[in-house]
């Protein structure tokens, strides 16, 4: 079994209050997974330029990430920077250059075919739709969408979104493509919308998870020091793939059980904070199993009662 | 046993997406009297004009509120105006005529003084620390403040609450008091001011509960229609008191288990999230025991893993 992530590969150029790094690993596809990777073996679909180092994907490689379907073309991998405000709330963009990411047409390799596990980070919702026709075998996908598609692309977005099993988006994109602002509504009727799970990412204040008629809710991971937030969002639904992957709900039966549904919420969790805490990749590099599980307890810890 | 509340009791006209009420019952003292009357004996320390009417006074008693302490003088109650943003999260005040509010110098009634607990409503801090020294026997005391005080009576407020045993404050006002913006460090710095526990409301995103070096986060309760939020956080705070004083902890001690306080900041949400179903105080004309405790474990449902 493995899990296909699909989405950017890029550099990024981040300021925040803490430092500045004019480039380093960036792009969604690398935060899920990075980050699905501590969970379940993971096939990467991207591109790259020929300006991509060696040391990142040895990076990638060495989390046994599959990049067979990491094309590398002719000009520069896409290239974002932004600046964060001083309390992390906002960031600025500075500078997008598509680049080799302009004409990203996913191709999949024929040996990620039958994966079972589809994560498809934010793209143009048609392509995203081209890679699940792509796959014979999968039993569990969704994804990310931004705001930008659910403007100008609703129509695609929703023929695309329809054949998903979960949405994973933040609560301003759920209020967008809802048009509703209470966030308990708009579930409803984004789930009537095709996917059978809804994830609603809030940032600093955690996440929810709405299926059927039931909901859970987890406040965010109090850091000391949130020293770079880029990517936490993709390294939570990394997270939250990677362990429904790992504890193997049963795939055959489809069912979903809400037990496996809410430990995958904490994980993506749980993967978001540790992302926060250096700078793009770098807690990745250093970051254990062990250290996962210790904070997925300190979840348990400071919610129950 | 009783809980001492002393604070506003005034005259609202709100004006939400759902409605317009020219003139209802409000005030922090009332909010937190009837919330924390469902739990534990109130005794209300005010200051209400001639035009108080007969069935508000008449509520309060119906809820067992003492209102002894409750002083009626020539003049004109309390009176304040505002207006909310379609999305809740904003409000604009219309209107602030303190009236006889403006001369408030809470004396307590001799069958107050000997009260275990004792919360504070937002007002100025030299009146809370004169009402603190009132009293013979409070056990566990603490309340609110707001930006104004934090502002602009900075040393007022801090001699103030270095005798409280909790301060309950909003996120806004916890960065404003600490200067830090992280509010786990924030938390860190207001707990070296005096209070041994400290609780941080954040409107639609919870609450969290800090104490040595523990601490508890909840997320809010997601409701269909936030009605009127007028008074939810006095509507916690009295639900924490409250839920504290019910369970009887053990005061002799001086142990406050970190079991009762954990139930206690749900008994808050949950009274915070009632208040937000109808305008003003009407949900608490209708509410019952039963239905507190049914979303007590309502919480425990959206939360658990």
């Amino acid at each position: 079994m493995s899990i296909v992530v699909v989405g950017s590969v890029a550099y990024d150029g981040v300021e925040t209050p803490y430092g500045k790094v004019d480039r380093m690993l960036g792009g969604a596809a690398t935060y899920i997974g990075l980050s699905a990777s501590f969970f379940h073996p993971v096939r990467i679909v991207a591109v790259v330029g020929e300006d991509f180092a060696q040391e990142d994907v040895d990076l990638l490689i060495k989390h046994n990430i599959d990049t067979t379907g990491m094309q590398r073309v002719p000009g520069k991998t896409f290239f974002w920077q932004g600046v964060y405000s001083h309390d992390m709330n906002d960031r600025e963009t500075l500078r997008t250059d598509l680049n080799v990411f302009a004409d990203f047409n996913p191709q999949l390799p024929d040996s990620y075919r039958d994966a079972e596990y589809l994560l498809l980070g934010n793209i143009q919702p048609a392509l995203q739709k081209s890679v699940r026709a792509q796959m014979t075998g999968p039993r569990f996908i969704g994804g990310d969408t931004m705001n930008y598609w659910i403007n100008d692309y609703r129509e695609q977005l929703l023929a695309t979104i329809e054949e998903w099993d979960f949405l994973l988006i933040n609560d301003s994109e759920a209020r967008l493509l809802s048009g509703e602002s209470n966030l308990k509504l708009a579930a409803k009727r984004i789930l009537a919308m095709g996917p059978n799970t809804l994830i609603i990412k809030r940032g600093e204040y955690g996440a929810m998870l709405f299926r059927d008629d039931t909901f859970f809710v987890v406040p965010g991971y109090l850091l000391d020091k949130v020293f770079d937030p880029t990517g936490a969002g993709d390294c939570f639904a990394g997270g939250f793939v990677g362990a429904l992957a790992d504890c193997g709900f049963d795939l055959q039966d489809e069912k979903i059980d809400r037990r496996e549904l809410r430990r995958a919420v904490i994980y993506g969790s749980v993967m978001g904070s540790f992302c926060c805490e250096q700078f793009g990749v770098d807690r990745f590099r250093t970051l254990t199993r062990a250290e996962i599980d210790a904070r997925y307890q300190e979840f348990k810890d400071f919610t129950s009662f």
